[in-house]
């Protein structure tokens, strides 16, 4: 299992990226998953790996759309630091990523009306947009706050 | 790997289905996925384990859409035996998924314009609906019938 996960030994993560630590169940499956927190605003990244592709030997959509879900629905974890599920999704995908491509995402809030946080995202590799689309998420149960989240306090 | 993706030993497969015999890449990563196909309408089914989770013990929401995809996209396949893309996919989450749920998928086919497939589907997990959506996929390489396909002779 673990020889699916592992990056390549000669994979250098890019600059201010870190790996998350959460990595049980399905985010362990399609990991390794990395995330850059600045100032208040972060991306999410991943490797294009061969347990990422379908036959064309390109990330997979699901790959794209499980990225897209977790990139653009963390901003839900930044702010109200909560577990959170997705209400709807709405993906179009505009390009394909290649097997080594460095693919990133992140989104920018819309709308939160009540509990509901309404998003706009983005997934890119490099110049090329791969995907855009908007989510709904929904805080569902506060939790204690993790670094990078609006509410963590370091001492 | 074989330990992650092999179904239980107590796990009987549903009646009328079988084994997706393509594994690779993500396919293989999120597996084991099966397929049943009568008459001319067809399932696609999983089972759901620890591999497809997230922190609070459900489907994560990246498989259910990923499995959406291949569900509901699995109409082009049978209708042109060609590989496909997906263009747009929109899906509405109203239930969970827990493990040891058996959960299936089928799609109808909404509208064919050109060679753009609009399709509505349903993802179910027995009585619950678990996820509505539309989808837009696009076939873009003929390649040989398989069994189950329409143009698909078996002499």
């Amino acid at each position: 299992m673990s020889d699916d996960v592992a990056a390549p030994a000669a994979f250098e993560i890019p600059e201010g990226y870190t790996a998350l630590e959460w990595r049980r169940g399905f985010v362990n499956q399609i990991g390794p998953l990395y995330r850059r927190v600045r100032d208040s605003s972060y991306c999410m990244g991943f490797l294009v790996e061969d347990h990422h592709t379908n036959g064309l030997k390109n990330a997979h959509g699901g790959m794209l759309m499980s990225f897209a879900d977790m990139a653009w629905g963390h901003v839900v974890s930044v702010e109200t630091s909560s577990y959170w599920v997705t209400v709807r999704l709405t993906v179009d995908f505009l390009a394909s990523a290649h097997v080594g491509d460095w693919v990133e995402g992140a989104s920018e809030v819309l709308s939160k009306e009540g509990d509901l946080y309404v998003v706009r995202g983005r997934i890119w590799a490099g110049e090329r947009t791969l995907m855009t689309g908007t989510g709904v998420f929904k805080p569902i149960q506060k939790r204690d706050p993790r670094p990078g989240e609006r509410a963590y306090r370091s001492e």
